[in-house]
C-alpha cells in the first residue's frame, strides 16, 4: 500500500502553520517568511526556483527537504495553497504560483467547492479541482499515483484535516522557535497525537526542529 | 544586575505547560507527567528526592535541568504551584508540596491575592505570601535574593506574566512532542517574543528540544 506523506510543514512555537491575512503579496500572512527561511537556503528549494546567492546548502536541513520528492505519485492542497483567489473563480487564467512547467511533475489535486476544468501543464504536473471529503479525494489521488505515494502539501487546514481523518502516515514538521500569536493553528482538535506516531526530533544549526512523525502499526 | 530567570520550563508542541483539571492527585492535569519526563530521569531530579531506580542521567537533559540552581537568591511562584487549595486559605497547615526542607534553600515569594503569614522552613526555605503585580513583587525579590538571581518557578499564568511584563532575562523553555490540545498556554499574548530574545536549541536524545532564550541587550 503506497504512503501518505506530509514534508517541509512549519510551524511556529505556538503552533500556527500560517500567519493572518494572507494575500497574494503575502502568502503566508503577518508571518512573512519567518516560517520557512529554514527552508530556502537548502539546495532543494534553490533547485526549485527559490532565488538566492549560494547553490544552497546540504546539511540536515537539506537533508529533509529534499525528502519532500521521491516516491510521490500525486499532491493534494488546499485551495489556498494554489492561488490567492477565494468563492467563485474569477480569473481561470491563475494557473497557480509556479509557471508553466510546476515543481511537482505530477497530478496534483486542488479541494475546492468550485470545481473547473482540469489544467494540463508542461513536465508532467496538472491540476484536478475536486470537491469531496478527505477520504474520497485520497481515494482518487491513489488512483492518479498508481503505486507510488501521495504527498497532502498544505496548507494547514488541509494538512489537519487528513490528521484529524487519520489518513497520513508520515509527517515531517519543523517547529520554528517564534512566536506567530495568530493565524491558523496545525494542531487544534489534535490532542493525543503523539498515541498515533512515533516522532523522532532531529535538531538543525539554524535553531529550528524536525519532527519526523511515523504512524505506529496497528496491533 | 542580577538576572530574571526561569528553568526547566516544559511545554507541548500546541503550546500548553499545563494540562486541564489540575487536582492534589493529579499536578498537571490531564497531562499526567508526560511533560516533564525528560526531567524525572535526570541526576538533578533524583537529588531532588524525586523518585527512581537508577542514580539519573548526566547527558544534556541534567546539563540543562542542573542549571537551575547555581546563582539563583529568591524565587517566585504562583499559588497554584505551591498547592492545590483555592480562594481563602481553608487549611494554613498546608505547608507546600516539598516537606520540612524544601528543595528551594532560598526566600520564596507565592503570589496570592490571599496573604498569610510567612512560613520559616529547614535548610533555608522560607515562604512569603505576596500580593503584588510582577514588577513590584520583582523588587522585593531582589531584596531578598542580595546579589543574587531571581527564579521564576512558574506555572504557566506567572511565566507569562513576567514574559509580558518583559522582566525575564533568561529562559529554558522545553519543547515535548506531544499535543495536549487543553490546558494553560504559555504564548498567548506574546506575539514577536522572538524579537526580545536570542533563542538557541538543542535537541535531547529523549526527543525533547531545550530552547534557551536569553534576553538581546538593549541598543
Amino acid at each position: 500500500m503506497s504512503l501518505v506523506r506530509v514534508h517541509n510543514f512549519s510551524v511556529s512555537l505556538d503552533g500556527y502553520g500560517a500567519g493572518e491575512g494572507q494575500r497574494l503579496d503575502a502568502p503566508f500572512g503577518h508571518a512573512g517568511h519567518r516560517l520557512v527561511e529554514w527552508a530556502v537556503g537548502t539546495r532543494t528549494f534553490r533547485d526549485m526556483g527559490v532565488p538566492g546567492e549560494s547553490p544552497g546548502s546540504r546539511g540536515v536541513d537539506d537533508a529533509f527537504a529534499s525528502a519532500w520528492g521521491p516516491g510521490i505519485g500525486a499532491e493534494i492542497m488546499g485551495r489556498n495553497k494554489f492561488g490567492p483567489q477565494r468563492g467563485p473563480w474569477e480569473d481561470e487564467e491563475w494557473k497557480g504560483w509556479w509557471g508553466d512547467n510546476p515543481v511537482f511533475h505530477t497530478p496534483v489535486i486542488v479541494l475546492t467547492h468550485h470545481p473547473r476544468p482540469m489544467l494540463e501543464m508542461e513536465g508532467g504536473t496538472s491540476f484536478h479541482f475536486v470537491d469531496a471529503d478527505p477520504a474520497s479525494t485520497l481515494e482518487l489521488a491513489r488512483t492518479l499515483a498508481g503505486d507510488l505515494d501521495v504527498r497532502i502539501g498544505g496548507g494547514v487546514t488541509t494538512v489537519r484535516q487528513f490528521l484529524e481523518a487519520d489518513l497520513i502516515d508520515h509527517m515531517h514538521v519543523v517547529v520554528v522557535p517564534i512566536v506567530l500569536g495568530r493565524g491558523e493553528r496545525l494542531w487544534d482538535g489534535l490532542e493525543g497525537l503523539e498515541q498515533r506516531f512515533t516522532i523522532e526530533a532531529t535538531p538543525s544549526p539554524l535553531g529550528v526542529l524536525h519532527l519526523i512523525l511515523t504512524r505506529r502499526l496497528s496491533p
